[in-house]
């Protein structure tokens, strides 16, 4: 099992730590923006929609998106609920992180962090993207202020999925985290679990 | 089982096709854009994440998020493949549709439809979401060249999610789907199917 992986996106970290804490063994190759091994995967066809991660089976198939990817390498794990509305639940945060917290919490990141972003990275749109990303830390925070995990009753892929973006919205992201304290305490949960490695292990 | 659905949204769309072709009953709470109906939805809290739709079950349980909602419908029927992997598959369409494909050929639809989007339609905008809705449409079209239906060797999920916005994508969006003959065909394919209704229906 080989998975191709940008070191530096909270997207192919979120399948790095769950490979971690399933002590599962794999072949890593890395593929940072504009590196050479990121425009061979390109054009040998390695990256299903032209992005990272994507994992490649022993056996030549390919799988693309990593909240996918999460849902095939989490089968029959215990981060899968086996109630089939809770597994909807924890569905429903993954999308919900895909279609909305990505696209606000990721991006404002991106914009500070990478080079070639910075022409999009007017005043306006960070104070839109901080604006937003308040409103969508809070959605986390109220979840977590009533219960310990994302959906049901133990840590499940919503949280491992939440969790890649979420705990650098402060150091990448310029988001100031002390006004929710249910989901800095969430994110000191994840921190110690047993296999834990962090975005640059 | 209650739907809160929007009329006018492709999101909404997809849970109304999959019930049709399933043939299930169901309660419909038409909540569309800057209605009444949907002011009240948002005040008594009935759409977690603030968005439509939502399914409340008949024991009080409610489950947001479309492509989660078509997950937990779809449980036991052919629409979700048998094998992991294939399962997986379709799961990745799914995260794409929300990551990527919404965000651009849904948007350029909003950008030109709805009144409050009017300010964000400039030219610059609407010629640059073209360019990548065309390239997105260029990878379901690949897909569909070799095969009749985006993930396994049967009609998925993954079809249903994806037909929402695909089929108003020249209607609504602007965009010209001749260059696309294999996609137009699958348009074709799942608008013939038992069971199956419109936007509109």
């Amino acid at each position: 099992m080989k998975l191709y992986s940008m070191p530096s996106s909270g997207n192919s970290y979120k399948l790095r730590l769950l490979l971690a804490l399933l002590g599962q063994a794999y072949d890593r190759i890395d593929v940072e923006y504009g590196s050479a091994a990121l425009a061979e995967a390109h054009a040998s066809g390695a990256l299903p929609f032209g992005k990272a991660p994507a994992l490649h089976l022993d056996d030549g198939r390919v799988l693309a998106e990593s909240n996918a990817i999460l849902c095939y390498l989490g089968e029959g794990t215990p981060y899968i609920p086996a109630d089939a509305f809770e597994r909807a639940r924890m569905l429903s945060w993954m999308f919900w992180e895909q279609n909305q917290h990505e696209g606000v919490i990721a991006v404002r990141a991106a914009l500070l962090q990478y080079p070639h972003r910075k022409a999009d990275a007017t005043p306006e749109a960070l104070a839109r993207l901080l604006d937003r990303g308040n409103g969508l830390l809070q959605i986390m925070d109220d979840r977590l202020a009533r219960h310990d995990w994302l959906a049901g009753t133990a840590l499940s892929l919503a949280d491992i999925c939440l969790y890649a973006y979420t705990h650098t919205a402060e150091t990448r992201g310029g988001y100031d985290l002390s006004p929710f304290p249910a989901l800095r305490n969430w994110l000191a949960r994840i921190a110690s679990l047993d296999g834990y490695i962090g975005l640059h292990d």
